[in-house]
């Protein structure tokens, strides 16, 4: 087997852990570990080690055939000194721990550190749906609102490596609720995975509404009820849809993108959210040069992986 | 007289036009004409060209002295194609102007079109209150209000020219008002020169306001009543600054600045503007790595016609 490029990825999700051997946009092997990110990083270290190395041994790869490690993690990234410099709730050690210690020590390797949604918008501009494009913007949906964006070819990162990322931070209501964050009326505390339990219960359609049965209230749970009928979960939906087709138009007049990509976990709640969200851009974005293609990302489940693998070689 | 760099320079506002004869940063003569801009651009044009013979005559320079024509207008502006592609209301008939053949025609001289927020900003950024900066943007309250961002020392434009330019018509109201842009909830229909008068009389407050006795309303009118104590004005006065920070919050999240330049007519307004924006920005933004410094532009007047003149010489 030719190993050049091969690289050890992992994706540090809220939720869970995805690790992958990845070479040149090529998904080798992969496993997932629950995050359990409430009780930080440092303690699930120990076993994503103990998994990386499980998988090495499926693919009978030695560390010395690699060329380094690839991290995709939520938060602010210094990618040039491999740092969390800020991270919302999740992971919160993860700004205190030395990952080029951790991976010299670990596997001899070197290792880079990038934002989740850059990672992701990363993989998908080298191997997935966004390939030969070179303005794109990412949203990406899950436990909270992650963004990117690519503009005239180069990633955007900024001076302080904030650029392109914090567009679940903008704030599209100004009378809005108060963010984790800091700011008021942001993109995430409208809409995510974190807000919306507590939104569907202080509804006063909340007694009424099937979502008092679900186990577990989070979009794939309001995607299906609004489905059933619903009448809170519709409204909720909707109101969702609105708070993402806002972030989205906002995405487009900051960055001029050609194509938006759609990405995480919830696009597999509703196959409308493309088409419902192209719609509204249609209708509200200012792009007198044409109209920007909302489009899925190729890889929900590994674009972070891939674009971490393709930074592992390609840096800047 | 050395007269290299020597430039003719116009600032196409959407009440006044300014034009000035400009010289590495230096203005060496300027003069104003009043825009009339609801009837077009194109009639205007010989009141133009016969104010900027004045100028050079005064100057006693010649168009052969001189290295080319920098124009600086609201709108989206293609700066390769030198041609505005969209405008908002003012000069409607802008796209269809042949901007080149004017100044080949007229001067004999090449020309160069910038959107007005750029232009300012690369004014400010060569010669005035962001000189050495690589990561700055820029807020202009005017008419409307126009935004730009240098990022990594590049002026940000984007695939179709609409890259920083767009933050007045960021959402910041999800539930806001429709804009003449199409969008919903914009920082312009939330806060402009132009919507205020429209908010002003539907507010129930104006009965007994003495914005009733103001002959015209702006900001100038609301800010001079709201220090005199008058309830409406004071209302709106906080409405607009809370509507210009959430927008400074949003061009914080978009482009990672180290320093926010507020610019327009009306900074001479109210001398607390960029305090309150300071405050809300220390309160509101998520900038780990420390603070974004509110910082007015150096010269309020004539940063766009600086700015252009920089891009007659340097155009990318």
């Amino acid at each position: 087997m030719n190993t050049e490029h091969c690289a050890i990825t992992m994706d540090l999700g809220g939720t869970t852990i995805k690790l992958g051997l990845v070479q040149d946009g090529r998904l080798l092997a992969a496993t997932q570990l629950e995050a359990q990110s409430a009780q930080g990083l440092a303690g699930r270290l120990p076993a994503v080690q103990q998994a990386i190395g499980r998988l090495l041994k499926e693919q009978h790869l030695t560390t010395g055939q690699l060329v380094g490690v690839g991290v995709s993690i939520p938060g602010i990234v210094d990618s040039v000194k491999k740092k969390v410099l800020s991270i919302d709730k999740k992971y919160a050690d993860a700004p205190d721990l030395d990952f080029p210690a951790w991976a010299r020590e670990t596997w001899g390797l070197p290792i880079i550190l990038e934002n989740d949604a850059r990672a992701a918008l990363v993989g998908e501009w080298q191997y997935g749906a966004a390939q030969g494009l070179a303005d794109v913007a990412l949203m990406t949906l899950g436990t909270g609102v992650g963004t990117s964006a690519v503009i005239e070819g180069k990633l955007l990162r900024g001076k302080h490596f904030q650029a392109g990322c914090l567009g679940g931070h903008f704030t599209i209501n100004v009378h809005g609720a108060a963010c984790n964050c800091g700011n008021v009326g942001c993109v995430e505390v409208e809409s995510s995975t974190w807000s919306i339990g507590e939104k569907v219960k202080a509804n006063p359609l909340y007694a009424s509404s099937q979502l008092r049965d679900e186990p577990k209230i989070d979009f794939a749970a309001l995607f299906r009820c609004a489905e059933q009928g619903d009448d809170l979960a519709r409204q909720l939906r909707d109101e969702c849809l609105d708070v993402w087709a806002a972030c989205a138009v906002n995405l487009i007049h900051a960055y001029d993108p050609e194509v938006l990509l759609l990405s995480g976990g919830i696009m597999g709640s509703g196959a409308y959210i493309v088409p419902y969200l192209q719609a509204k851009i249609d209708a509200l974005a200012w792009t007198p040069w044409g109209r920007v293609e909302v489009r899925p990302a190729a890889s929900l489940d590994h674009a972070a992986l891939l674009g971490a693998g393709y930074l592992v070689t390609h840096p800047n």
